[in-house]
């Protein structure tokens, strides 16, 4: 079906122009709001065009610079944020990004970017926080004939984009597929407070609200057709390393079972998105557990094979992030997955109210963490930004247990993972519950930071680190300063300092 | 009325003993629940009877040390953290402390200290995570025919204490108002996932639990009479510095009401407890807001002259903290404060869901917070703990505005509170959106590291400071490192360093 098939709001069709035409709508210094999450139902034309028509303008001589500040869900793909950056088209971007020349342009300080948590980002744009939005640029799967639209294969910011923006840009891409339409679930009881209200969901297979976007069709300044997949990076099979990672997990939620600590069917999981958290689902679906339940951010190919072996009854998200061969398999199935996957709006899929009630088990990755259980998401040696924090922060801080998990070493051996201090905190000793490597588990529930030192060094660092951190510790410890979180401030940070300056920590 | 004529239940009449009868029936090592938030409704006489116990079996040579483990709501009085403190009779503690003794325990390595989010600490008891709790030890207001219990000056953890307790020592405190009787609304709807259900509390006035505890009297193994106040710390009058600080809060406010972002009755305030905080409440009473409201954790005296003069019209809290004055206004005018103070369960006062629901204003002080904004809120130079993070966690993350406080220097001008990392970070980037000092306020809501670092050296440092960290910014900045957030990592924590040698940043 083409994507001219499914525009079937006549106004709407009548806004159907080239991906050029309606690049030239956007105006310099426009706040837009783009759709997109992880790699997923981001705007395929629009952005490249736009991202021409800057590198054109730039190249007049005296020409004042065009920029426009980006707002997503989360990450896109190059050919939104990767065009964009390459021209040095973005003033301000946020949230969470991930694409390699972004991340130069935010290291070398030619672009600025707000690290928001991914639950905040709407109620900063509802609030005024952010100044006005002034166009939304939208991929859709379709239009039906009242204007309102099919969500794509990401919800993100959407809902809030189109109800927040002055105009709207929609790209709808038959490449998508059309049986999406009856998985999202946009919830239309949002409010700024003093008239929030309780949002009335218990179970993560719980459906709020409705199939499609409201949008005003005025607001509609154009409408491009575009048939191009998702990012859709191919998927890793998992390693020695991330296998030992999960079995950790995996012996950590049947002990916690034992002691009557979790239930069988455990406790809603969020995964973050990877070679270890993928390892971790498919070690849970080798495992005896059944008819679990993920209120998390992203599916991932793990996921789709635990629904379809019934390990997992549910799985609720914001967006899919698929390899070819994930996307080749639900396009297969989609009528068995239709059931079982509920696609929400970002503010809600992680929001602090739902993460606490439903009780979400969070598992995310980690750059790097110290002693006493405070964590890196975000920062190379303090200073770099790798990509964000992404929705961990909503997850790890008001879930019921936060893990945090990598491998014990990085490059080689050069880094550890484990370090004195951490040289960023995105995760602080108050909202980090376990920590697991491929060397072992950490559990720091109840823990004070001293018993926390022993624990993370004896259970997670890296054997060739370990003797230096213990030394760490136990100078530290008889430093003379205060014992509570002992430090040696003159080294906390030489271990990133040496790398920096040697190579090696 | 002795405390005598308050244990209106037969059963429990009989129960009633010494308090050194009572401290008998603690057993070593017990983890023991206490009753108390900001000094106010702790046992005031159990715990000194039980310090003397183990000050006298500690003295008998070659006896295993006897301690056990004290979890509160919040901060007590000398008369439970310090006498226990005193004979090294606590092991482990939590949450939130502020006593001098058991502050040089936890820093001296004698006491392991566990700083927990207090909307956490009941969620941690009820899910197992620290071990099985032996013993309640509950100041309550008196005891009805039923057994049930009339609170006391504060409810903290101790519906969860009750309901979590093998056995339960009541103290009957006969100089506890007897009028509180229907001031407290303890909700009896929470649970363990996956059976949580939405708080429907919309409305910081909303009732939606009972006016006392269920308590099994089979439980109570002790009744015991008291007949003394509670810690009621004396007001100290604002200073300059706190005045200067409170008109910059108000002065944001006016602007943000004037650019729609906040209603004229602002949003629900929450306010830590202080000089600086009640500074900014007398400001707010003297400016032109009426029919405010209050959702937090503590009562104080400037909450009550805004009760009075109707520029709050309602406070919910989990605890008084007043002064000796406050005390005797609020006994004198309790009929006045009687419908508009609601006392809650610290898991809900602080509770994530209804933080974000009600969209609180969360105002706290801070030790230190570096340039890109992240707030240091425990410890000193990096090792040495304060008091504890508190409720400023809960509010800050989920709340809709957090604002964190502090004059800009300390120690005679011997300490910068701005300085170029924090030592120890307790609420990150993510979670600051203004830090003010007498000096002015930045509003980081929006910006990029760098952008905030401007805001926050220009805005918030002390002049004497000011150059050196615009120095250490700009060398970070262009060292060739990572310019997302530009830092000296040889530098970074140099002036703790220098303050710990030399005695001076």
């Amino acid at each position: 079906m083409s994507a001219n098939a499914r525009i079937l709001c006549p106004t709407l069709k009548q806004r159907l122009m080239t991906a050029e035409k309606a690049a030239e709508l956007i105006p310099a210094g426009a706040n837009v709001g783009m759709s997109g999450f992880t790699g997923a139902g981001y705007p395929k034309v629009v952005p490249g065009a736009l991202a021409e028509r800057i590198r054109k303008l730039n190249a007049r001589e005296g020409s004042e610079p065009f920029r426009i500040n980006v707002w997503t869900g989360a990450s896109t793909a190059p050919e939104l944020d990767g065009v964009l950056a390459e021209v040095d088209g973005i003033e301000m971007r946020l949230p969470f990004q991930s694409d390699p020349i972004c991340r130069q342009r935010i290291n070398n300080g030619t672009m600025d970017y707000v690290d928001l948590h991914l639950s905040e980002v709407s109620q900063y744009a509802w609030s005024g926080f952010l100044g006005k939005m002034d166009i939304a640029l939208i991929e859709v799967a379709g239009i039906r004939e009242d204007g309102s639209l099919i969500p794509s294969s990401s919800i993100g910011n959407n809902k809030t984009w189109i109800e927040q923006a002055d105009k709207i840009i929609l790209e709808v891409n038959s490449k998508q597929n059309i049986k999406l339409e009856g998985m999202h679930d946009v919830y239309y009881g949002t409010a700024l407070p003093p008239d929030r209200k309780p949002i009335m969901l218990t179970d993560p297979a719980d459906r709020i609200g409705e199939f499609y976007f409201e949008c005003p069709p005025e607001k509609v300044i154009a409408v491009v057709e575009s048939d191009a997949a998702d990012r859709n990076s191919p998927f890793k099979a998992s390693d020695e390393t991330s296998q030992k990672i999960a079995q950790h997990i995996l012996d950590f939620f049947e002990r916690e079972i034992e002691l009557g600590r979790l239930p069988k069917e455990l406790l809603p999981i969020q995964s973050g998105v990877g070679n270890i958290p993928n390892a971790v689902l498919e070690g849970l679906d080798a495992g005896p557990f059944k008819n679990l339940t993920a209120f998390t951010e992203v599916i991932q190919d793990g996921m789709l094979k635990m629904l379809k072996s019934g390990t997992l009854s549910v799985a609720s998200a914001t967006a899919f992030s698929l390899s070819p061969e994930g996307i080749k398999e639900f396009d297969e199935n989609i009528d068995l997955y239709r059931d079982k996957i509920i696609l929400r709006q970002q503010d809600i899929s992680n929001h602090p109210e739902l993460a606490r009630r439903l009780g979400i088990i969070a598992m995310n990755g980690m750059i790097e963490c110290d002693i006493y259980g405070n964590v890196n998401s975000t920062h190379i040696m303090g200073t770099r930004m790798m990509n964000g924090i992404g929705g961990s922060g909503d997850f790890a801080r008001n879930g019921y247990l936060s893990i945090f998990v990598s491998p014990s070493i990085a490059k080689d051996g050069a880094i550890s993972s484990i370090v004195p201090m951490v040289s960023h905190v995105d995760h602080t000793e108050h909202d980090v519950k376990v920590i697991v490597t491929e060397q072992g588990l950490a559990d720091l529930r109840g823990l004070s930071p001293r018993q926390r030192a022993r624990e993370i060094i004896n259970h997670c660092a890296h054997p060739d680190f370990r003797p230096a951190l213990h030394d760490y510790f136990e100078r530290a410890l008889h430093s003379g300063r205060g014992m509570h979180t002992p430090h040696l401030l003159g080294e906390a940070l030489s271990w990133h300092q040496r790398y920096e300056e040697e190579g090696q920590m």
